[in-house]
């Protein structure tokens, strides 16, 4: 099966489309990615998602702008799986489906309630496919938080039954998936270990006024010299011991932060290099804490991790996989380009894989990790062209 | 085939079900209504609604309101559902599909833009029936309106081969569908004619300060005598004479219109009976001048209407029936009913067949009624029990 896979996540700085080739048994594997297209939002586009989510419009106009860019973004969403399709020379009509996450406008798991536009009736009449979407309004339907749909996806497209594995998502925060080799999606526990690149990036981008965004290719890091006195401070962390589930923010590791880390004195005596080299180490150390004291017990033998699969932007940074090497040691680490999934098309592939599900009637998230009460088939199906 | 139609109206006071018996071909007829069943909304949810649709919430809660209203509405879609199923004493695993218009809370045809909330997962994973709900996007997608609907439903539940005849709808404002027995649903055109019952409420509720809403079964126009040259004033009436495409409501035919009427100098010398017969022939006349001069003139033969058939709440007032039929003269007139569609349940009805076109993958709309460039099947479909 052809599923193309559409996602637009909170920076909502454009859309990425993966086409994907699966498997139509029950099993997720083999698969392969066939395309993958980034759509770039318009600046303004952009501005307005973010003041419609951000409550900055007066209150009389908010339902017209949701209606409006509902429709905007269906056109923005098919553009993007049709992007794809050309990109992969694949004729749109071969393709038996469309699965959009949409552009979260709204989350509330307190009222089970959560908000995704970008519609997919649009996207049907475009581009003539079945489309997916609204996947995650069926999980809080069944006491779920709506989040997080990604383990699902680790589990069916990463997990192997001849070892225990870890998948480590390195975005601004970090999250984990642990995937025994038992293949039992029940066993699958996901939660967010802590910081990735948030604080980093925060202290870097603070201290040279915006200049640079990150550390690129860890050079600051690999430079630096870690400040064991900070580090052991930062991993006294009532976070870091709090046992799944959970999960975290840049509330907690952002902006603020950064701001009050880059400002101690010791900070300020050693440089930003030191700061950085520390910060990666509390990143990677917080990550290893996770892996080796709060995954299920049940199951000693089980618990050892065979292999660390790391994904996002925080794979590109060899000091920061080093670091979680030396925190995880026996641990094979790769990263989920050597597993078919290159970084930048996970998300999507992810909402392909679900799609594809939904359209074969097969249970598409792990209500372990989201707290529903049962596994569903999540999604809400737009039928393609008319049959004549 | 069981499919159950629920339908909020913009009033917002409850729900109304109707479990429907269909053929599962592509003829909607012979049908049967099941049974009907009305959950009325808490004053407080229908308040809350009305205030959203209003744009009563400030900018920084209405999202919040809207994903909170959408599930709390799923649950009371959901609670119709099983209710319409409990008075047919019929088992809701019986029942092949729910059919959900949703509540309208925006409806932009400028922006190509509609929202209805009422979430459709929830009402699948309640009722455990496939739900099929968001009509309306699709029709605007291929650029129609969006509006009307209920013209397919009179096409298809109502039209014969044997005559041609009208669906007349007599709510606030009147609407007719014409089905000439050509049966081709290019050939329905469906419009506004102009008032209904809307004048007649609202001279009544604001003469007698609310202690009347209606003219209850006709009494005060049979007591009136028409005032001939308020009549003839109110005739000459360019929306009248303008021809379809068109439509009208309450900002033409509403209460400040009343008051107007109300406090000229002729109707307080004559009296407020006489003022309602007037406005009952007025409202007659020009539904009788919509048939006889509005209707497509490409047919000659076709024009002829064999019969008229009236729901809405104004087929309750026989003066007004009696005039219509002094209007049209030679046409038979009954009444929706006549022809299994009680006037509570027919636009429950009309969702309900959508519902099962979608399942059936059989269009469900009239291009030609509202705008849109071809027909397709409108409706998104939200699976129901997860297969084990």
């Amino acid at each position: 099966m052809l599923v193309i896979g559409l996602m637009s996540g909170t920076s909502a700085d454009g859309i990425d489309a993966a086409l994907v080739e699966w498997p139509d048994s029950e099993e997720a594997v083999p698969f392969r990615l066939v395309a993958h297209a980034h759509l770039a939002h318009p600046a303004l586009l952009q501005q307005r998602i973010h003041n419609l989510a951000a409550g900055g419009v007066p209150g009389p106009d908010v339902l017209r702008e949701v209606a409006a860019l509902d429709v905007e973004l269906g056109e923005r969403f098919a553009e993007a799986a049709l992007a794809a399709a050309k990109a992969a020379a694949i004729d749109i009509e071969r393709v038996d489906g469309v699965a959009s996450h949409g552009q979260t406008i709204a989350h509330h798991p307190e009222h089970r309630a959560t908000l995704q536009i970008g519609d997919p009736s649009v996207i049907a009449e475009r581009t003539g496919c079945t489309t997916i979407a609204d996947f995650r309004p069926r999980d809080m339907a069944l006491g779920g938080e709506g989040a997080p749909l990604a383990p699902f996806f680790h589990w069916a497209a990463l997990s192997a039954t001849t070892e225990n594995r870890v998948a480590l998502n390195l975005g601004g925060i970090a999250n984990i998936s642990w995937l025994p080799g038992s293949r039992d999606p029940d066993s699958v526990v996901a939660f967010d270990t802590g910081p990735a690149n948030s604080l980093i990036d925060g202290v870097i981008s603070l201290a040279t006024e915006g200049r640079e965004a990150m550390d690129v290719d860890g050079v600051r890091a690999a430079r630096g010299q870690v400040d064991d006195l900070l580090l052991h401070k930062l991993l006294d962390d009532e976070y870091l011991a709090k046992p799944p589930p959970k999960s975290t923010g840049r509330e907690r590791y952002g902006t603020a932060e950064a701001r009050s880390l880059l400002s101690s004195s010791r900070s300020v005596e050693r440089g930003l290099d030191d700061l950085v080299a520390t910060l990666v180490e509390f990143s990677a150390e917080s990550i290893g804490r996770a892996c080796r004291d709060l995954l299920p017990r049940e199951d000693a033998a089980a618990k050892q991790i065979d292999r660390l699969i790391v994904g996002g932007g925080g794979a590109n940074n060899p000091v920061m996989l080093e670091a979680i090497g030396r925190a995880l040691p026996g641990v094979v680490i790769d990263r989920f380009d050597d597993h078919g999934v290159p970084a930048q098309a996970a998300e999507a592939m992810a909402f392909s894989l679900m799609g594809r599900n939904t359209l074969l009637g097969i249970p598409n998230h792990l209500p372990r990790c989201t707290g529903a009460s049962r596994a569903a088939v999540l999604g809400e199906i737009v039928p393609g062209k008319t049959p004549r």
